[in-house]
Parts: C-alpha cells; structure tokens; sequence
C-alpha cells in the first residue's frame, strides 16, 4: 500500500500577534513544521505548539528561517554556508528544548521559505544545512523539494530524507517549480490540485506546464494552514489520498 | 582535599561586536556560561565559543538570559514564571544544539544578569527556571547563587546544584550580596578579594560588612572575562587557590 | 459647548501579522496613537497608518513603546529616565518621517502600555518624556493618563497637555485606575461604560469605587481598537457623545 | 580653491558594544554618517553621536541601513523598493529626532554597506532612497557613489547630490568600484591611495586597473573610523590635502 506524509508549517504565531489556524489544521496533518523564532514563532508558541502536536498524534519537526521577522523569512538574503549552518543548529537545538521537555521526539527538519528556497539551487548552502541536521542528530529526517539540491546533500551526509511536493503548485519540464513571477505558478482549483497530488504519490509522475510527464518523488505533501480554504482544503486532501487507497501516515512514523 | 569550580561568561560577542577575552580567560577557568542569543552572543560566536571551550577543556554551560540585547540582559522586566520558562528551555536548547553538533556535553545551565539576580530572590521564577532546566535533561547541574531561591528551586526540583560566591563582592549578615547601590559593594583590592575567595572556599566562611562571619557554600566562583585586569586576576586566583591546597576543576568533572 | 477628543491605540500591525480593525476604527475617533515599531508597528505600517489616518481626517500621534515586540511592550522594564528620553526621541522621530513625507504634521505623543504605565507613577521618567517631546517639537501635545506624573511634568515642561481617561475602567477615589489585578478594574456593561464617560466630560467627575465622586479632567478619551466589539462600541460612544451635546474632535484641532 | 568633504560612519556602536574611535575620527572628518539603529547603532548611541559631532563641528548625516544587525548590513537582501523607501523615512526620522533635540541641522544622507551598493547598481532601490529622502527634507543632500544609480536617481527626484570617491580602494574603466572579490580591489598601499585621492579632487581623474584615466566626480572622501590605522589616516588625509591646496569642509557647509 502506498503511504504519504501531509506536512503543515505551524506555530507561526508570534507575541500578541496570531497566525494561522493550528487547533484544526493538525487534526488533518501527520508532520508539523514549527517555527523556532527567527522568522515566525515564540519560545511561548513553541511550546504550545509542541504540546498541541502531540495531542493530536502528529509528528514533531523543527522549522528553520532566516532571521527577518518582518519579512517573515520570505526574502532571500545572502548568507553563507556557515550562517546557514549555524541557523540551522540554534534553532533546530531550541526546539528540541521544548520537545526535550516533553519527553518526546524530533521527527524531520524543514528549511523555511527563502532558506528552504535557496537551498534547494544552491549546493553550498544545501550542504551546510544538511550538515548542521546530521551533526545535531543523524536520526533526523530531512525534508526538501523533490529533486533539490538540499535533498541531494542529505543523502549525500548520510541524513534520511522526505522528498516534497505541492498540491498547488505547477511543475516545470525539468522537475522544478513554476516561478511565482509566472501566470500558472499556482493551481487555484481544487480539483486539479487533489487529482496531481494523487497521482505524483500513485504513479510517481507529474504532468508540466509542458504538458509532458516527468518522474517525481512525493513521499510528504506540504499542506498550508493559512488562507480561508486551508482547513477544508487539508480535510479534502486526507480524504481524497484516502479514497485513492494511500494511507496517510507520519514520513518517520 | 578541598575543590573548587572556576566559572565565566563567555562568547559574549554579536555579529560584528567583539566583547571578552575568551581566548586568554579560558585558559584559567574551567566552567564556561556561554550566551544564547538573547541578551548577547550569537549562533556564530555560539558555534566558535563552544569549540574554544572544548580546546581548553572547559566544561559547558549555557547561560540564558532577557530577550533585551540593547541592555545586555541587565535591566529587570517583569516576566512570568511562564515566560521564565520558556526562556531558559528556549536558548538552553540552542546552545545544546552546538554542543551536540561538537559531540560534547552540557555540563551545567547558569541564568545571566537580571534574570539571575530576580530567580535569587523570586520564588516564582526560581521554580519556573528550575523546571525547565530539569525537563530539558534532568542531569545538567544549575548554578544559582549561594543561598539563593534558585539553589533552593533546584534542589525541591531534583537537580544538582553549584553554590556561586563571588571574589569581588562584599556580603551581608543574612548572606547576601551588598546592593551594588551602596558603597562598599565591590571590593578593588585584589588582595583582600583573594583572602575572601580562599576563605568561603577552605572555611565555608564570610566576613560581612557587619563585620561577622556567617557560613557559605562555595562551589564555584565567579570570575570575570572582561575589565582590564580580568585575565590577570583569573590567573592569581587559579594561583592563590593551588597555593592554598584547593584543587580547581570542573564542578560536574 | 464642551468638546472632547477620541484617541485610538492604531498601526499595530507587524510584517505579516496583522492586528487590529483600523479601517473601521478610524471612521469614529479623531486623534490616531500609531505605534512607532518598537512594540508594535513596522515602517511599511507606519507608512500606511499615516496615510489611512489623513485619508480619514484623523489627526496624528506617536505611540512610543518599551522596546519589547514579544511582550508588545506590557511588561514594566527597569528602564533609566535617559533610556526613556532616547527611547521617545527616537520614536517620535521614526514617525515624524512618515508624516513629513505626507506633507503632514504630528499633533500629539501618547506613551504605550508599560511605559504609559510607569511615567504615570514614576516622576523621573516622567520628566524625561515630558522633555523628550518638547525638544523634538514645543508644539507637540502630550497625552496622559488624567492626574497622572506625565501630565504634570508635562506641564512643567511647557508642554500642551491633554489628560486621558477611560470608558471601561473603574478608578480610585485618588483618582487612579483600579489595578487590573483587582476584581471590578474594568467595566464589561457598555451602557455604564457611556454613562461614566459622558458624565466625565460633561461633569468633570466620576464615581470611584468607594462610592465618592471625584473630579477629573477629561480632554480625550480611549477607545480600543481591538475586541470583538471594538468598532460598535467606539460608534456607540461617538453617537452618545453627541446626543449628550458634547462636540467629538481632535484635541489639537 | 578646490574643495572636498571627509565623511565618515560614525555611532555604529549598540546597547554594551563599542565599536570605532569615534572621539579621535571627528577632529579630521567634516561630514558625519550616523548609524540609525537597524545594521548598528542604537537610541542613546545616536543622542551621544549627535551631540559628539556637534562638539567638533561636523556635519551630520543620516545611515540608514538594511534591518541586519547580526550581519551589519552587509548581507544583501532582496528588499522591495518600497520597503528600502520605508527604511530610508524610518531611519531619517529616527535620526532627525536626537537632531532637532540638539536644536540642529540635518546635512546629508548616506545609504549604508548593502543598501548603499545594492542602490549603486538598481534604479529601482535608488529612485526609491532617493523619494523617501526628497520627501521627508528636500533640502536633504544625498550622498551616493560617484557615477551610480543612486546618484543619477536623486538629481532625478531634485535633490543635491554628494558624489562619494574611495581612497583604497581601486577602480575600474567604466568608472565602478573593482570588486572585492578581485585581487587588488584594496590600495593597502597609504601612499599611493593619498595621491590616488588628491588626484580625483585636484584633477578629477583616477587611473583604473586597466591602466586608463577615467574621469570622476569627488565631492566627497570616504573616511573609515575603525582599523588600527584608522585615525592616523584621516589625519594624514586632511594634511595632504591641505597641502596640495585642496580645502576640506562640509559638503552642504
């Protein structure tokens, strides 16, 4: 039987401000990404959130960004390898303190917006980020855009990998995402959406703005907990992969 | 044969502001209190500090402290035992990322600044700081001030912990420190400072500025990295100990 | 015929999270408290407060904070008067930009959360905003909480002062505010939250808790922003204002 | 007589760090570039900064920068122009608070490290700074790099620009700085860049890497205030220049 990971990035509330309906998306999800405070997030939301997984059964992964808060981490900024490692390291290392209170475990690590973005082009940055999940823990599991760089240096460090793609997304024949600067980079109807996730978790293929089939690797669907449609939409998601006779269940689990 | 632990602050620095000689002062001490992020340091000088301190031998502590880098953690806000919390669990997880990435192991969690001197007197907080610091790893000793409220936390709680006097400031009967706003707080002379350290350590007495002595437990003291004289007088103290039939080390080694 | 100010706590947005009903609010109050990004607000939200406050014929105040954007700046810091007058300069100043880039003017300062708090109570910091603002501008109006440090030092300082007073809070027969820590401290029935305010201006009196009344000035009035009820009860209090023959406008106009 | 300004960045120290001789620098330099408080710098340093420039008769100047304290504004960041424009009002105004304080005059502003490149090569971020400059002072000179975008996009908005020269560093045929990824990018050479300077004053002429005069605009001298040899420079700068008949003073002086 067929398995795929839903992932949902959570716990982006941060002081008096709050984002996101996380109550109710994490009854659809089985991997959380939580922000740890650089480009979302708060040791107090880090901690509920943590809490709030776990109740609901759904697996514990730590949700690095650049630090640009009022940017929310969406702005590619030129680091280096090392500020990308050590990123990676402070925040994975302060949400493990908060899973570590718990007495639970840290299942993956997913690299957030520009971070995740220029990981997946760039090898040196991919390779630092790659190596600061394996150094902290090997047993972590690292999530990546399907056939990114970033997956390729988890592999290539010895890290378990997910690969990752989007239900709302359009591919390119080369297997990489529209650019959002393009008509058609995002898929608006839901129909369309749930029928390509089915397939590139059934058949392992996509079809592209070139109308030609590629080979994609889907082992976790990004799922997103904002917007007016997210907790319905997530809900369609479950049930669709479900009705397809693919089990839903945590990358790690 | 009496022991005794040597403990500074250190990797103090952010981004392009160098504070501290880390380098020279870790060669006396033998218990690092490394800064999280929140009122100093960086995930950089986190990285460097980490490295520097296992070069030396120097056992690791993470030293948290408020999320107020313009006043370096030294002016008081009014936080929630809550809030403490999430504080200590927060940067003690990202430093323990660091430590972790170097195969090494914390030794010890020492709060900084405000958030020390309000857990000496504040139950409330004491008992929230002591709480994190167990549930994130139930083995790390925790540095508090002698006679503390955090001393106090930390034992109800189940920790280890290590008394903290200091060489360079006079006490009062009830064993506290003198108020550094009045006179007399500090001691300059570096002659009587050494005679006081020797004493708490080989007597497990003080002279206070009553002019009795009363008892203090001394298992470790504070010395500090920055200040003209710093190195210097970390090396007479390491001397005056030695001379004095007191061994220096690590107080988990 | 009497007249009173309406003033509004607004520009509390940050980056991607989005706080508060501005829009609406704006159609009811008469004098805007834009947050200046150190508890709240960012310059992007500074830049279109500004603009929707002029669009809407509002007039326009800074709202300075502690510098404490997880805690939005409620939470007391031991802060020195210099650190408060830097605090305000640098604020007041940040927002002028945007006003000046309207071709606009300030009309006013109002103190957020702990530090309105504190300068209320604490002459020294008091004094230091008070001077604050008459440096940057003489002509600026300071508001404060009515009978408070901040409207006298204010006044010794030659400033224009307008004293605040609130719809749904209980006071004292000194005629402080009821501490929020006691039960009673705020007032949830909306029509003896009208009654108080109306009275209060039309009277220059309120009914403290120990059943007396006392006398207090009342220039301008708080309305909140937030809440479920926010914006029908600043229209409730604008309509009842009204039919009690009272005139609602901008203390500075 | 020929004339030409010295600037220099100044107040970039924050919160316990200090950075730079800020003392010595100002008895050789003319205009000062302030930090605002976003890549460096901080309220109180800025209030002091003011008043320090003041004391030696040097111009002030606004330096604005990228939101980056960790990394100095150095990292460029893929900002909007309208959020550069947003930061630029921002910075100004805060800025222009501690000015007026001090019942003085804003002179000039000067984009800091990334911004100010970043706004060398990009129209749009240079019409941007430009309109957030032009629109809070109009009588605002903006200093920029001699023959960039910044400086064609403020004579373009109207204002009085300052085309900024470097004494070590080398320069291309095209009229561009040689990029610090290059070999010999830097004149580490004192003697060559003092007459490298005096000849872009006196003659408005540099010899570029390719061995061709290139003519250049030198309104004013970049002037760095830390480095070992930081102060000395400066003095020895001002002498030559003297020496070669050259006046210094303040660009809008």
């Amino acid at each position: 039987m067929k398995t795929v990971d839903l992932n949902c990035d959570l716990g982006e509330s941060f002081g008096a401000y709050k984002l996101g309906r996380d109550e109710e998306i994490l009854k659809y999800v089985t991997s959380a990404n939580i922000a740890c405070g650089f480009h979302a997030g708060d040791p107090a939301t880090m901690r509920r959130t943590v809490r709030l997984a776990l109740d609901n059964g759904v697996a514990l992964g730590a949700h690095p960004g650049l630090q640009d808060l009022i940017g929310f981490g969406r702005r590619d900024m030129d680091i280096s390898p090392d500020e990308a490692y050590d990123l990676v390291v402070y925040q994975l290392g302060a949400l493990w303190g908060f899973v570590q209170a718990e007495g639970a475990k840290l299942q993956h690590v997913k690299a957030h917006g520009s971070l995740y973005n220029m990981a997946a082009r760039n090898a040196g940055l991919a390779g630092a980020i790659a190596e600061a999940v394996y150094r902290v823990d090997p047993s972590l599991i690292l999530f990546g855009l399907a056939g990114s760089e970033l997956i390729a240096a988890g592999e290539r460090v010895g890290l378990r990998t997910a690969s990752e793609v989007f239900s709302d997304r359009t591919y390119q024949s080369d297997g990489s995402l529209t650019s959002r600067r393009l008509q058609d980079a995002v898929i608006t109807d839901e129909d369309r959406s749930l029928a390509q996730v089915v397939r590139m978790v059934a058949e392992g293929k996509v079809l592209t703005q070139q109308q030609v089939d590629v080979a994609i690797r889907a082992d976790t669907i990004c799922v997103h907990g904002d917007g007016v449609r997210a907790v319905e939409f997530a809900s369609r998601i479950r049930s669709k992969l479900s009705e397809s006779g693919i089990e839903v269940r945590a990358f790690g689990g």
